[in-house]
């Protein structure tokens, strides 16, 4: 299996289709990759402090990629399965970024508040494979990838944002076992992927989650003319679609609108499609922290395939 | 087991402090109580139209209330217990309520779009005990209560509403196995119920879930000098917090910080705390559709008990 | 002129139906009453901490009313002309109430900083009838009704909040020589004024405004069978909505959809009333601290009334 | 005067710091240039239909730029004092966009209804210099810049879109006798400007101005080393602060927290900075219907400067 493996010096820290891919994937292809953590690496202390950190970084999130998929035109939907996530270190990084996160004063959100305490807090692995701070601060392994996007069609985007693409959703159910698909918007798709998180709560409320390096194993085919205009995910039980914007509740409304769309495209009247996401779908909030809050509607595929 | 039993007149279409108890319960004292649905049970068949239904209404969510909890004192926190939900009859309602839902003009929402069509759909209950509309539409019975408060110190609040005190939260962890704790802010709390789902997805998107009656059973204890500013559920292994507001992330903000409260109630460093819920929590939509909307943010037990 | 004047203990802390009227006006009729400040005229001194005051206090904004309309039925409109108002002493008060605010962590917008401090800015008269606290906090008189409204049909709602029947709108359009219309939602209308503002600015972005005692001369009358939804305001050059609601685009939205809806009234296609408010609507923010915010729609008459 | 006039396929549909400026001007430099309309000048006549026009355009809001700013460094601020503007043909255009506006379901403001009707609106220059459709929609002459914007750091970004470096604000403040502060965040700030307005609403509800050809008369100037966050806007009589965002309340937050650090800039103490835009700010919505709101906040200059 290829592996790709970059320098430091040629991660992104933006989403954008006008850069040199840094490798070329063929439809049907696996291939492992590596990368580095939100913050490109820096936090290895409890002793840091993170507005001290962020000062230093060229930008949150670096990407690996841009990655072009052979053959992807718009128009197309790139079908991304996640093998597996691997921990390339022992331990899990977090911190308080001021500034930023779900329940205090940030750059959008303005108040008059001075900034809260920002520590760093180092999960290492113990040898039962969970990720420990302390006694009470303790949590087992279930990674997922918090960003995972192609580009958009002409925009060129920080890494810390959500959007139509994918990007930084920080949706733990970009998982191994599970399928991402993304709308192709750009000849050759041009795939990113990073922010590994070693594990995260919905809406990763203190806006910085258990940040790992990591080697990341995934497949990528083509489906040809099926055109999404947002990211769906398939876990072997459900159906999901992430919408990302604010007020909360628009990302709520996209979430939802695009699971009613994907069920008329199996065949359902959209009115006995806007009952069944009623009584039987499920909303959550993968990020309350970002540029835009990104939420997961789903349903279970034992209903969304009923004739 | 004592029955509260009410008359059709009886029924409240307003949580209020300011009305004669329909009963008065003892703490420790399980009840039984019968509940209206949310339509003052006038939806009965397919054929109807539900805005000419709802014009004949004279509320939304007809309350079994106020219920008084002797000894009950602003501070104290009422804990309920749900011990059962029994469906009255072998059917559940839904419909398409104009100019309310998720994903439509609405009164406050205000659009320049005619409103949606507003069929109805009953759910028949079939002989393995699911709830059916068609082979699409089958629902397994999953009832819980769709509103459950204590009355507002001096506001007088229409059934439609959540708020601090609970109200018509429409949070599907409102069932049988869990118990939810309402801040008291009157003597005697003024206790409400109603509004029972057979089921009802995350959000309850469209804005109506599968109504019903019910036998409700329900056993009130008193935790004295126990001031709370928001309900609270205890599951078996989990803890939650509600919070509702506009907008959405309002509503999480309360949800989460609330729950970062109750663990330093629980001994927890209030940083080390933000940590654990950012890593751990959980964070739903109950509902997307009422004149604010109500988030739900847990943790489980097991980490929040840690030492 | 007939003069309504109240005992401390008469004011009230809600809008109601449900409490005898002080009064009884005839349609037509001028009256002058007298409202007490926001803070029930507790802050007096440069010296006070406004969190202290608050916690003695029985709510915000004590109102003169309810007031009878004699005659006034649900559908109908009631007209109110602001004829002039008069402080009654020769000082203003100001200051920053802790936890509340447009640039603070509120009890709905939770965050997890602590409050700001909270002072007390007292701006007394000078020679010339400005409000001066010192050279650089001085301002003109400029004043109005921070709360108006008549009852709810059925809720009862603290005088901190905006809503559909008027109320805390802080909207500095609610001035002498203007007139309020208001919807009538019970027998008799039951209305209420108070929290007289010597002067705002737009979005009273600290929570208080410059609060004082006043006469407030006021000639009511109704519109019979003439049924709006919201508040409207009529200046001599002027026709005004006013919408409140969170989030703040959706009391953007209602202002406009019934601006549309009264130009509709006066005989507009409703797509040239929608072209009319695009291009030559005004669109300001009343308050961004309450409840709920209040935005103000607004055309000119010249534009309103052509044919 | 230099002038500065693009040939149709240099126009910009994104602003970049990434393409080859069209122009480099000198600090202090007075220069005249010509813009195209927001549809590309494509909409000439009532009887098209916009939703057809928008399928054939390549973007919104074509850019004359960018246009290098001699000497311009990250940290510097740019001052535009816009002289005049001129119309450069006889007519101004609008329509309602499908999936646009304030009033209606939108790309992420996602609903169940249908699209509204989409009509063209052709407003004929008078003898009087009245923009006119037809007795009821008749207007005049009030220019302004709908985009004005420097690059942003290091993203492209759709012309539709307002940000932190200015943009699509459609704040009708940008209009002649005004100067516009904008901060620079790339070496030579790469200026970008276009869709003039011949009028527009606060707010520009329905999402189309009366849209227009222009010859625009700019002075360039830096202010070196004075770094802002946000745009500015000084008239002859006030300065003003601009945010966009969304919640619309957080714009207005951003807007006078941008306010308020002016006031400080100016040697006022922060609470009473506080106190000053609270009783005498203004707070006005430039637009509804963007990808994020834009507000503006101001104050007076007599009030600004004073000791």
């Amino acid at each position: 299996m290829r592996e790709i493996k970059l320098t430091d010096d040629q991660y992104s820290y933006v989403f954008t289709p006008y850069i040199e891919p840094v490798a070329t994937v063929q439809p049907g292809e696996t291939v492992a990759l590596y990368t580095m953590d939100a913050f490109s690496n820096k936090i290895v202390s409890n002793k840091q402090r993170a507005g001290e950190v962020f000062k230093t970084l060229k930008g949150d999130n670096p990407q690996t990629g841009p990655i072009k998929i052979e053959g992807a035109e718009p128009g197309d939907m790139l079908k991304v399965e996640i093998i597996d996530i691997e921990a390339t270190r022992d331990f899990a990084a977090s911190c308080f970024n001021p500034n930023f996160g779900g329940l205090v004063s940030t750059r959008t959100t303005r108040m008059l508040h001075e900034p809260l305490p920002d520590p760093c807090y180092i999960y290492k692995r113990d040898e039962n494979g969970n990720y420990t701070y302390n006694s009470r601060l303790s949590f087992k392994w279930e990674p997922f990838l918090g960003t995972i996007a192609t580009s958009h069609a002409v925009e060129v985007i920080k890494t810390i944002s959500p959007f139509e693409n994918g990007g930084n959703m920080d949706v733990p159910d970009v998982k191994p076992g599970n399928i991402v698909y993304l709308p192709v918007s750009v000849p050759g798709a041009y795939f990113f992927t990073g922010d590994v998180h070693a594990k995260q709560g919905e809406g990763e409320v203190c806006g910085v989650a258990m940040e790992i390096t990591a080697k990341v194993t995934l497949k990528f085919d083509l489906i040809k003319h099926h055109k999404i205009l947002w990211p769906r995910i398939e876990s072997p039980t459900e159906l999901m679609c992430v919408g990302s914007a604010k007020p909360m509740e628009d990302a709520a409304r996209i979430a939802y609108c695009e699971l009613l769309g994907w069920l008329v495209e199996l065949g359902w009247d959209k009115w006995e499609a806007y009952q069944a996401i009623t009584q039987a779908g499920k909303l959550y909030v993968g990020n309350m922290v970002d540029t835009v809050y990104s939420l997961v509607a789903k349903i279970d595929k034992e209903i969304a395939y009923r004739k």
